[in-house]
């Protein structure tokens, strides 16, 4: 089995920076890394690119944009400039995607949230459409709702989709970790057939969610998530793009970084790789 | 406001024994409870007959029937008999409703864990229907699929709903604290009018999921879930019924449970009771 489709998402390898994690993905065989924009801010825009372009990695996704709600208009208009500027540094890193983490409930007002993400995607799309910038709206899990993204399902991303009408630039992006517990999950990777920007892989194991629900995944095969199913329908939706391992987890953040690697690559292999194969 | 509606779930008070719960609900004037199966079996049936009986309480459901899948015949035909016992206890109770929490994945396979499920609740059918007594189906929370239970939204419980094909013995409870995220809710409830057979409430706070993720629930009114709206489409979907306090909290089963119960009632009062009034 191969790694031609792997990337990592840096987050897995919390720890290193990102000149650092390009390293270890060269030195393990991974083509491909997802950055985060916190990791970029610290080592700069320019050193990035000149970076990864020595080291011939390709950039899977940035994350992360989105975060669209807001309590006023000024918060709304803050958030809007900085996902322009993620915009702008998504397209500067080379990358197609830019991963949209929707934002949290207001309160009780999920409704709220909801209208102002959507016209927050709106808004963004001559934008990315003139960086060439696919913006991917990923659901997270419903237990993330009131902290991360009122976006809590497929169907509702795919409803978004839909609503915003720019199948062009704006997409989704499926995450194993947040999607895999939906009944309708099949069908609606069906029906996003054409708009799947980017496929992430982990595992969720239990007891869940101790000491942090936001960072308690686990790695590939570790858990209840069926993977070889689930990469099938995703490639049969017509995603041939790169797979990023995103494991947030804060045991492994703790421990050693090359034994991570290597067990992210060996367990890709298995479990991941032979689900995404395309049969000619 | 008032308290004809509310009905205290045991769980919620959960160091009480039955009568201390019981005579707890005389105290602060709630007219009616949910009864748990260890409670119940801790004091006996007909001791627990004849002292609710004495204090003219009502019992709104009993927890729990469901888990129906498992790994081989014999665990299923054990999970059978268990809940032919739970529907005779309800009955014997004068509970309209046995809850059902449906059971969990069996490692990855969470289709034949619904497969299962579905199987298992055909089975009783005819049982519930000559006790008289209603099956409930509970979606819980997705965070909970691994460790409780494979239908995971009211969709997925309406499908099954429709699928069993006997409405006047099988339909779903509403829990705000398992379905407030979905974005589907308000059609879905729209969709169950009729087969609505219970409605509990509680809050969902941040950050969530400490210690326990399935006893981390909080009191009506501290946290993100629009109890008003929620409880106005559960009454417009026509449910008249009683309306559950069901707080799972390790914390609050600590501390002093008098002043809980002060608590739950100013909360439903406060809460709930407006919202699930019916306008003449």
């Amino acid at each position: 089995m191969s790694l031609e489709r792997a990337s990592l998402n840096q987050y897995t390898t919390k720890p290193l920076s990102l000149i650092e994690a390009a390293d270890a993905c060269v030195r393990h065989g991974i083509p491909a890394i997802g950055v985060w924009r916190d990791k970029l801010a610290a080592v700069g825009l320019p050193t990035a690119r000149r970076e990864l372009a020595a080291r011939d990695l390709r950039v899977s996704s940035v994350s992360r944009g989105g975060f669209f709600p807001g309590r006023d208009a000024a918060t709304r208009r803050a958030n809007r400039e900085e996902n322009l500027r993620a915009i702008e540094e998504t397209a500067a890193l080379g990358a197609q995607v830019l991963v949209l983490v929707c934002g949290p409930t207001l309160g009780t007002n999920i409704g709220d949230a909801r209208a102002q993400i959507a016209e927050g995607i709106d808004v963004l799309v001559p934008h990315a459409r003139a960086a060439g910038v696919l913006l991917g709206i990923e659901p997270l899990h419903p237990m993330l709702v009131a902290e991360r993204s009122a976006v809590t399902t497929l169907a509702e991303a795919n409803d978004l989709v839909a609503r915003i009408g720019a199948q062009d630039v704006v997409g989704v992006v499926i995450d194993a970790y947040h999607v895999f517990w939906d009944a309708r999950l099949e069908a609606e990777l069906e029906r996003a057939s054409g708009t799947i920007f980017g496929y992430h892989v982990a595992d969720w194991t239990t007891p869940h969610g101790a000491p942090d629900i936001a960072a308690a995944r686990a790695l590939m095969g570790e858990g209840y998530i069926d993977l070889a199913t689930l990469g099938g329908w995703v490639t049969r939706a017509g995603y041939r793009g790169p797979v990023e391992v995103e494991v947030l987890n804060t045991r492994l953040w703790a421990g050693d970084q090359e034994q991570l690697l290597r067990e992210v690559v060996t367990r890709f292999e298995r479990y991941v790789a032979p689900s995404v194969l395309v049969s000619n």
